[in-house]
């Protein structure tokens, strides 16, 4: 069995534990009463159809041997369940369930399920608690900052809250079932980690890439440990993301435009993000940063089996369009996070259109 | 015309000034410039059909001509707004109209508009700013504590979130458009505070009673200006509705299984209250507290023109029965607020289910 690992989310008084590790789902009763889950209230567990099959069963069994009472919700799979209408057929559930102010929603599955649970524990009854059980890598970034959200047809993740969880439990098992371009669509965000915050992250990532995509257990106890330790610090300094909180926005801008232009679904979140990443080192190096952060860049996403080029097909214009809309050009400054150095950016707010406009062409030519 | 008055709610960093006064609306343009609230951003104006006609306009051009680009959604009045379909639909005016995350939601009208509007302030993009301009006297209870919220077929204010205001305008000309039935129900509210908290202010209500059913506005704000100020220092103590704040449910607890036994629409929220505060008044009494507390209760809300009687048809089982859902029991357990002395109550969680039931009874033969 793999090294346990345990980190603490600092936010004062809202302060909470991850462990990470392989098997701990096993622990979930313990874990869960320690942290003052009540056992007297029932509570909803929230899952997606794909998840319930592989995990859903040891959960449940789990819990209910640790002497908790838990309703289970079960959503279709993929982004379309982070809707109003979902969320509303989830606060039935739980008035149904008698869910009352000490009950708590717990989140079995990936970033979709946690961001539509988590609205649900923020609104119910103005908010009950919440525990987090990431089954994806990229729910390493969700279980971190307590930004919680559903979609609206008009725009992604615009109806939401902050609302921290009392625990996240990361079993490393249950993410050898994960498809393999989930993998490395996780992958892409502990990278993302590294580029904005750690040098000799972004070295390891390099260096152990194939045992990352090989799902070793301690390599990837590892690196989701550190992914979520830069997040948590960057949200320890930023709960409200005033400022800083805006550097885990690197590669987004670009990335978001690819999604919304290739149509949800074409690229994953990860991948659109590699590309958008490549073209901030691209941009970082115009703008005077060492020309090897663009070389490392591309390479450990590469290593991790992630896109670095743009589908030609994607039209230059519409992407300059979609980044138009991206809700970080606040009152129409456009701000960029830029790379400075390996594991450095900044937050530059004068990036010319140009420029962008350039690298976006440049990003189809990518080799 | 009559004096002003400020007041501000302490709440930490999201501490918000409340002023009171005739005419305070041809100031709205310099109170929320000077609050912090943008010009460059779009802001949306919340109100429903009845106010609209009314109030809008005069907000409408004291905000355009102070610069602020405004937008505004009209709902139909009543409670059947406080629903997720007219939450969704305002947040999609307001993404079409462009509201970014410094923009605010202005909600004009009484607490079905404020709760509504604050919702939605609290979710679009996880939280913009909000300003509350009361336009009934219920409204002052909903303009202090923060409490949002928007109601589920099988449950009243059951999703919702807290979410303080930046700014509370509380112009007393508005209220000489509300129809006396509302004046009344509002004032319960009013009353409530004094009994909870505060002797003096139920003396004077007592004998100010006249002058506030007529709408008098030296009376009114002074008596708004008292019943913000205790829910006030009531929700400073306890933000989030840990344990003090529980005394703000004087009255509410056989009030809110009235209204639900009636059938909303029979019984205002005020109504259904004075006649739960009259219980509650002869709950005290029962369990030792002086006998002079039932009859100032009692003859405070008849002289606001509140009913103090049990409409007979009512079903004793239907209103116990609906007692027990109430949220207030927490895992089982009974508890009610229950007045000491005339302005002072304690949270009492083993009032006898037989006691209550005597009670309702009597509240029946009400004289
Ligand atoms: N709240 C935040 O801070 C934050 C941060 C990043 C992303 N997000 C959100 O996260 C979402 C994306 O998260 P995601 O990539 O985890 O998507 P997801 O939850 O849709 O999971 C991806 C797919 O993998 C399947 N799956 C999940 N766990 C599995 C497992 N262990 N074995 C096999 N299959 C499994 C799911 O059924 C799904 O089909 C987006 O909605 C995004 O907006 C939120
Ligand atoms: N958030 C809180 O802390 C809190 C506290 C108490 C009550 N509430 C909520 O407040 C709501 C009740 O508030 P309310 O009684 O103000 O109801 P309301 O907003 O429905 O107003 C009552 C009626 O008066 C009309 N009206 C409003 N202002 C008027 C004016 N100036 N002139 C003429 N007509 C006017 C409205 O159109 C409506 O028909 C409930 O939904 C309740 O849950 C919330
Ligand atoms: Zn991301
Ligand atoms: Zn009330």
């Amino acid at each position: 069995m793999s090294e346990r690992r345990e980190l603490i989310v600092e936010l004062g008084e809202r302060s909470y534990p991850i462990y990470i590790g392989e098997g701990i789902l096993h622990e979930a009763g313990e874990l869960l009463a320690a942290r003052g889950i009540s056992k007297k209230s029932p509570m909803l567990i929230v899952t997606d159809e794909s998840i319930a099959k592989l995990h859903l069963p040891l959960l449940e069994k789990v819990l209910q041997e640790a002497g908790f009472t838990a309703v289970t919700a079960i959503v279709p799979p993929g982004e379309s369940s982070k809707s109003l209408k979902v969320f509303e057929e989830l606060v039935t559930k739980a008035l149904q369930a008698g869910l009352d102010r000490k009950s708590a929603i717990v989140a079995l599955g990936g970033g979709v399920v946690g961001d539509l649970a988590g609205y649900v524990a923020a609104s119910y009854m103005r908010g009950i608690k919440f525990v987090q059980i990431p089954t994806t890598i990229l729910a390493h970034d969700s279980s971190v900052g307590g930004k919680v959200a559903v979609n609206h047809p008009l725009a992604k993740n615009i109806i939401g809250a902050f609302h921290q969880p009392e625990l996240v439990l990361y079993d490393l098992s249950t993410l050898q079932t994960l498809p393999p371009r989930e993998v490395a669509a996780g992958l892409a965000e502990v990278v993302k980690h590294g580029l904005i915050w750690d040098e000799a992250f972004v070295a390891w990532c390099d260096e152990n890439a194939e045992r990352l995509v090989q799902l070793d257990s301690d390599a990837l106890g590892y690196a989701l440990y550190k992914g979520c330790s830069v997040k948590a610090a960057v949200v320890s300094k930023d709960e409200r993301e005033n400022d800083l909180r805006a550097i885990l926005n690197l590669g987004h801008t670009i990335g978001h435009a690819l999604e919304a232009v290739a149509g949800y679904g074409e690229l994953l979140h990860g991948e659109a993000i590699s590309i958008g990443m490549v073209g901030s080192a691209r941009i970082g190096v115009r703008l005077g940063a060492p020309e090897e952060i663009y070389a490392v860049t591309k390479r450990v996403l590469s290593r991790v089996g992630l896109p670095v080029r743009l589908p030609e097909h994607l039209d230059t214009d519409a992407i300059m369009e979609a980044m138009m809309h991206d809700k970080k050009f606040q009152e129409g400054t456009m701000t960029f996070i830029v790379p400075t150095s390996i594991g450095q950016v900044e937050i530059n707010s004068s990036v010319s259109k140009a420029l962008v406009r350039e690298i976006v062409e440049e990003l189809k030519r990518e080799a």
